[in-house]
């Protein structure tokens, strides 16, 4: 161990410790000794343990997992919008659904995003969506890490920035200081004119929120960006400043090569949703392009309805898979690096692997233990292997979120999830009804 | 209920029945009656039930899942063939590990296997191997149905097909008698000559045994029968009357337009396993033009160490993500199409659709039942799309074979888990000391 915990300290124990640093340093046995909120120590389990011992061997430690796009509220929505030919999904099939809801409903169902999120393994997530003062108490109230911003549109400009404002006083917008922070969030490069985005940019520059936009997600945007004078979504947003490393683009799907390129030549960061793209667009966003050109890559499940999970272990798969097809190479993206997308380059690209996406210490004590004994997940030959490609959230045992114990065996600690459910099926209970 | 059951009945009753049958029927709430190993009746619960009850509301029944194409013994290899560079796989990594490995450790391997297939759900399997007279034994003692074969190679043929009459001596061909058949597995269109392949179709003929085979599912394939003087693989195959209504071909990657109609218009049945495809080989299957063109398509979950599990749950939604982006098209493979590829048409794909695949009176009582509860299960807004997209082989809580309740809460009836999964991961130790 590195340096001698207190009496005050908690250890946690497992087969293997998957710390996610640079060198991909696994310690097997391996133990994580957590002092309130931040890790103090990371290897072999202590010779003499005079701490707090909790005993998680038949599981791996690793990171909490880092969701970089997501729209929790989306949760009430599951199935609903299925196999919608291309180009109808938005305005076609989910705008009239959304018209329905208000505040509490989406705080509802906000709260039980979260838990389907906890329960996966996410310890982090960016969120986003209409209404954020209400899906913020949500988020806060699920112990969830997680930067959220409201919705700027054209359409709705004034209101919608003076939303985010609000947000931004209330939560500030430093994840060094509060566990739910506030971030900008734009629509798109369509939705969003000229004016409201050097706004954003301006905003941003003044408070310090990070910027996260919808980029090139459809080949409607494509083509009113370019009937604006642009070459494409990438380079309309780089004339206001957005593409930098402050600004996380979700998506990224309709980029030409030199679109991508200068994506990644910005140091943009990048929230890939592979099962996303492919479900609503039939598509795979050209990853490897802008990694290679210096795009920082993380995760995202987008919603649960063009998902349909928010389920990290699923979309670590899906993005092997995918990517493997999108470039035809079977050795694209290998293992290591999707585990990476879903823990420390997804910090790194929400600007906060300072904090959290490996285990070392001195970084915040978010940690979740994996089991690794069952028919689908023996043998243990490549713990990475296994973890992108064979498990899933439901074997995810036990998480910490700054030291916290949020979930264990698999059960929330503190939520009551039968309640959460309860309350959000009977919005969407009214949303069937009133479609029917 | 559309018969009267007997006192000896069983009534499995859930929130809902997914009846697979040819109009899609689902009842809400519904009741699958149950007599020995067959269905008497589906439909809703019956008002006055004097039989025995399973009350299994929480959960939907289908139909027990059909995997039309795995290797059950390989789950030893899970994870030791990650990332490979496309034609390096099967020479390169896997044939190494094979040969490391005995008939009993083949045995354990797929006890293994089939003990993770059982509890993902599934109820039928199309296996396939070498040491299949060992396999077998295993498989039998599992509890699933299943049509086993041993692999027929060029360079082995003597001692291969001896070993395959031997196995259709032991078990038969025909599934209507037993419950673990057998079939004819020529290994691939390379390594199976025109000889070879003229000997399995008298076989075929003389016996009444379904053919499987793998087509078209490597480059180096395809070279190989171009060099023997074939426009492709399906041709090759073609010639030899073995693109046919009794052939399942696993993969059929690797086909021009023309080959992928020819598959089509011949009736063919095909094991679509688009995870491995996509793995192994940075690829998508025509199969979007295969079935236009007549072909029988159900999903295969390939091997462990391809995908790297055998559940077909996260299959059919890798099946939806690959088939969109395969074709560009999100509106394709819609979901029902994907349920039915791993109930009713795998059924058909292995031509055993009289017996299994729909949940219709007279047929077999292979039946599952889903959970439909929980934060990544709801709302239930959509039976067919939470199962194909959000559900997963963990959310299996009950399954009946023949009748016989083999998984009962997520856990297997009869066969002892632990047993059976420290004897198969000894051999994986094993495996794992010999290349160290």
């Amino acid at each position: 161990m590195s340096s001698s915990p207190s009496s005050a300290a908690t250890v946690l124990l497992a087969d293997q410790v998957l710390t996610m640093d640079q060198q991909g340093t696994i310690h097997a046995p391996g133990a994580v000794t957590i002092e309130g909120a931040i890790i103090r120590a990371v290897g072999p389990p202590p010779e003499r343990p005079s701490n707090r011992i909790i005993d998680l061997r038949g599981s791996v430690l690793l990171p909490g997992l880092v969701n970089a796009h997501t729209h929790t509220p989306m949760w009430i929505f599951r199935g609903l919008t299925e196999d919608v030919p291309r180009g109808e999904w938005l305005n076609g099939r989910l705008l009239p659904l959304e018209r329905r809801l208000d505040a509490d409903d989406l705080r509802r169902g906000a709260l039980a995003g979260c838990l389907e999120l906890l329960q996966n393994g996410v310890t982090t997530i960016a969120d986003r969506y209409g209404h954020m003062d209400a899906v913020a108490t949500a988020v806060e109230a699920s112990g969830l890490r997680a930067v959220v911003g409201h919705s700027l549109f054209d359409r709705t400009a004034e209101s919608d920035l003076a939303h985010a404002e609000r947000l931004i006083d209330r939560l500030g917008t430093d994840p060094g200081r509060s566990r739910v922070w506030a971030g900008l969030a734009p629509h798109a490069t369509d939705t969003c004119g000229p004016n409201l985005l050097r706004r954003v940019r301006r905003l941003a520059d003044r408070t310090g929120a990070r910027v996260f936009i919808h980029l090139a997600q459809s080949e409607a945007e494509v083509a009113t960006v370019v009937a604006r004078g642009a070459p494409g979504c990438a380079s309309y947003l780089d004339a206001f400043g957005l593409l930098a490393p402050d600004v996380v683009a979700a998506h990224a799907i309709y980029l030409s090569h030199e679109e991508a390129d200068l994506v990644g030549r910005r140091g943009t960061a990048v929230a890939h949703c592979p099962s996303s793209n492919a479900k609503l667009e039939g598509r795979v966003a050209p990853i490897a392009r802008m990694r290679r050109a210096g795009a920082v890559v993380g995760l995202g499940t987008d919603a649960a309805c063009c998902n349909n999970g928010m389920d990290l272990f699923a979309e670590m798969k899906v993005a092997g898979l995918l990517n493997k097809v999108g470039t035809a190479d079977p050795a694209e993206f290998p293992t290591l690096d999707i585990l990476r997308a879903a823990t420390s380059e997804a910090a790194r690209a929400l600007g906060i692997d300072h904090l959290v996406g490996t285990l070392e210490p001195g970084k915040r004590a978010d940690v979740i233990a994996v089991r690794t004994r069952g028919a689908h997940l023996m043998p243990w030959h490549d713990a990475v292997a296994n973890l992108v490609y064979a498990a899933r959230g439901s074997d995810v045992v036990a998480t910490y979120v700054d030291g916290q114990p949020l979930l264990r065996e698999g059960q929330p600690v503190d939520l009551d999830a039968e309640r959460i459910l309860a309350d959000a099926a009977q919005v969407a209970r009214g949303l069937a009804d009133a479609r029917a």
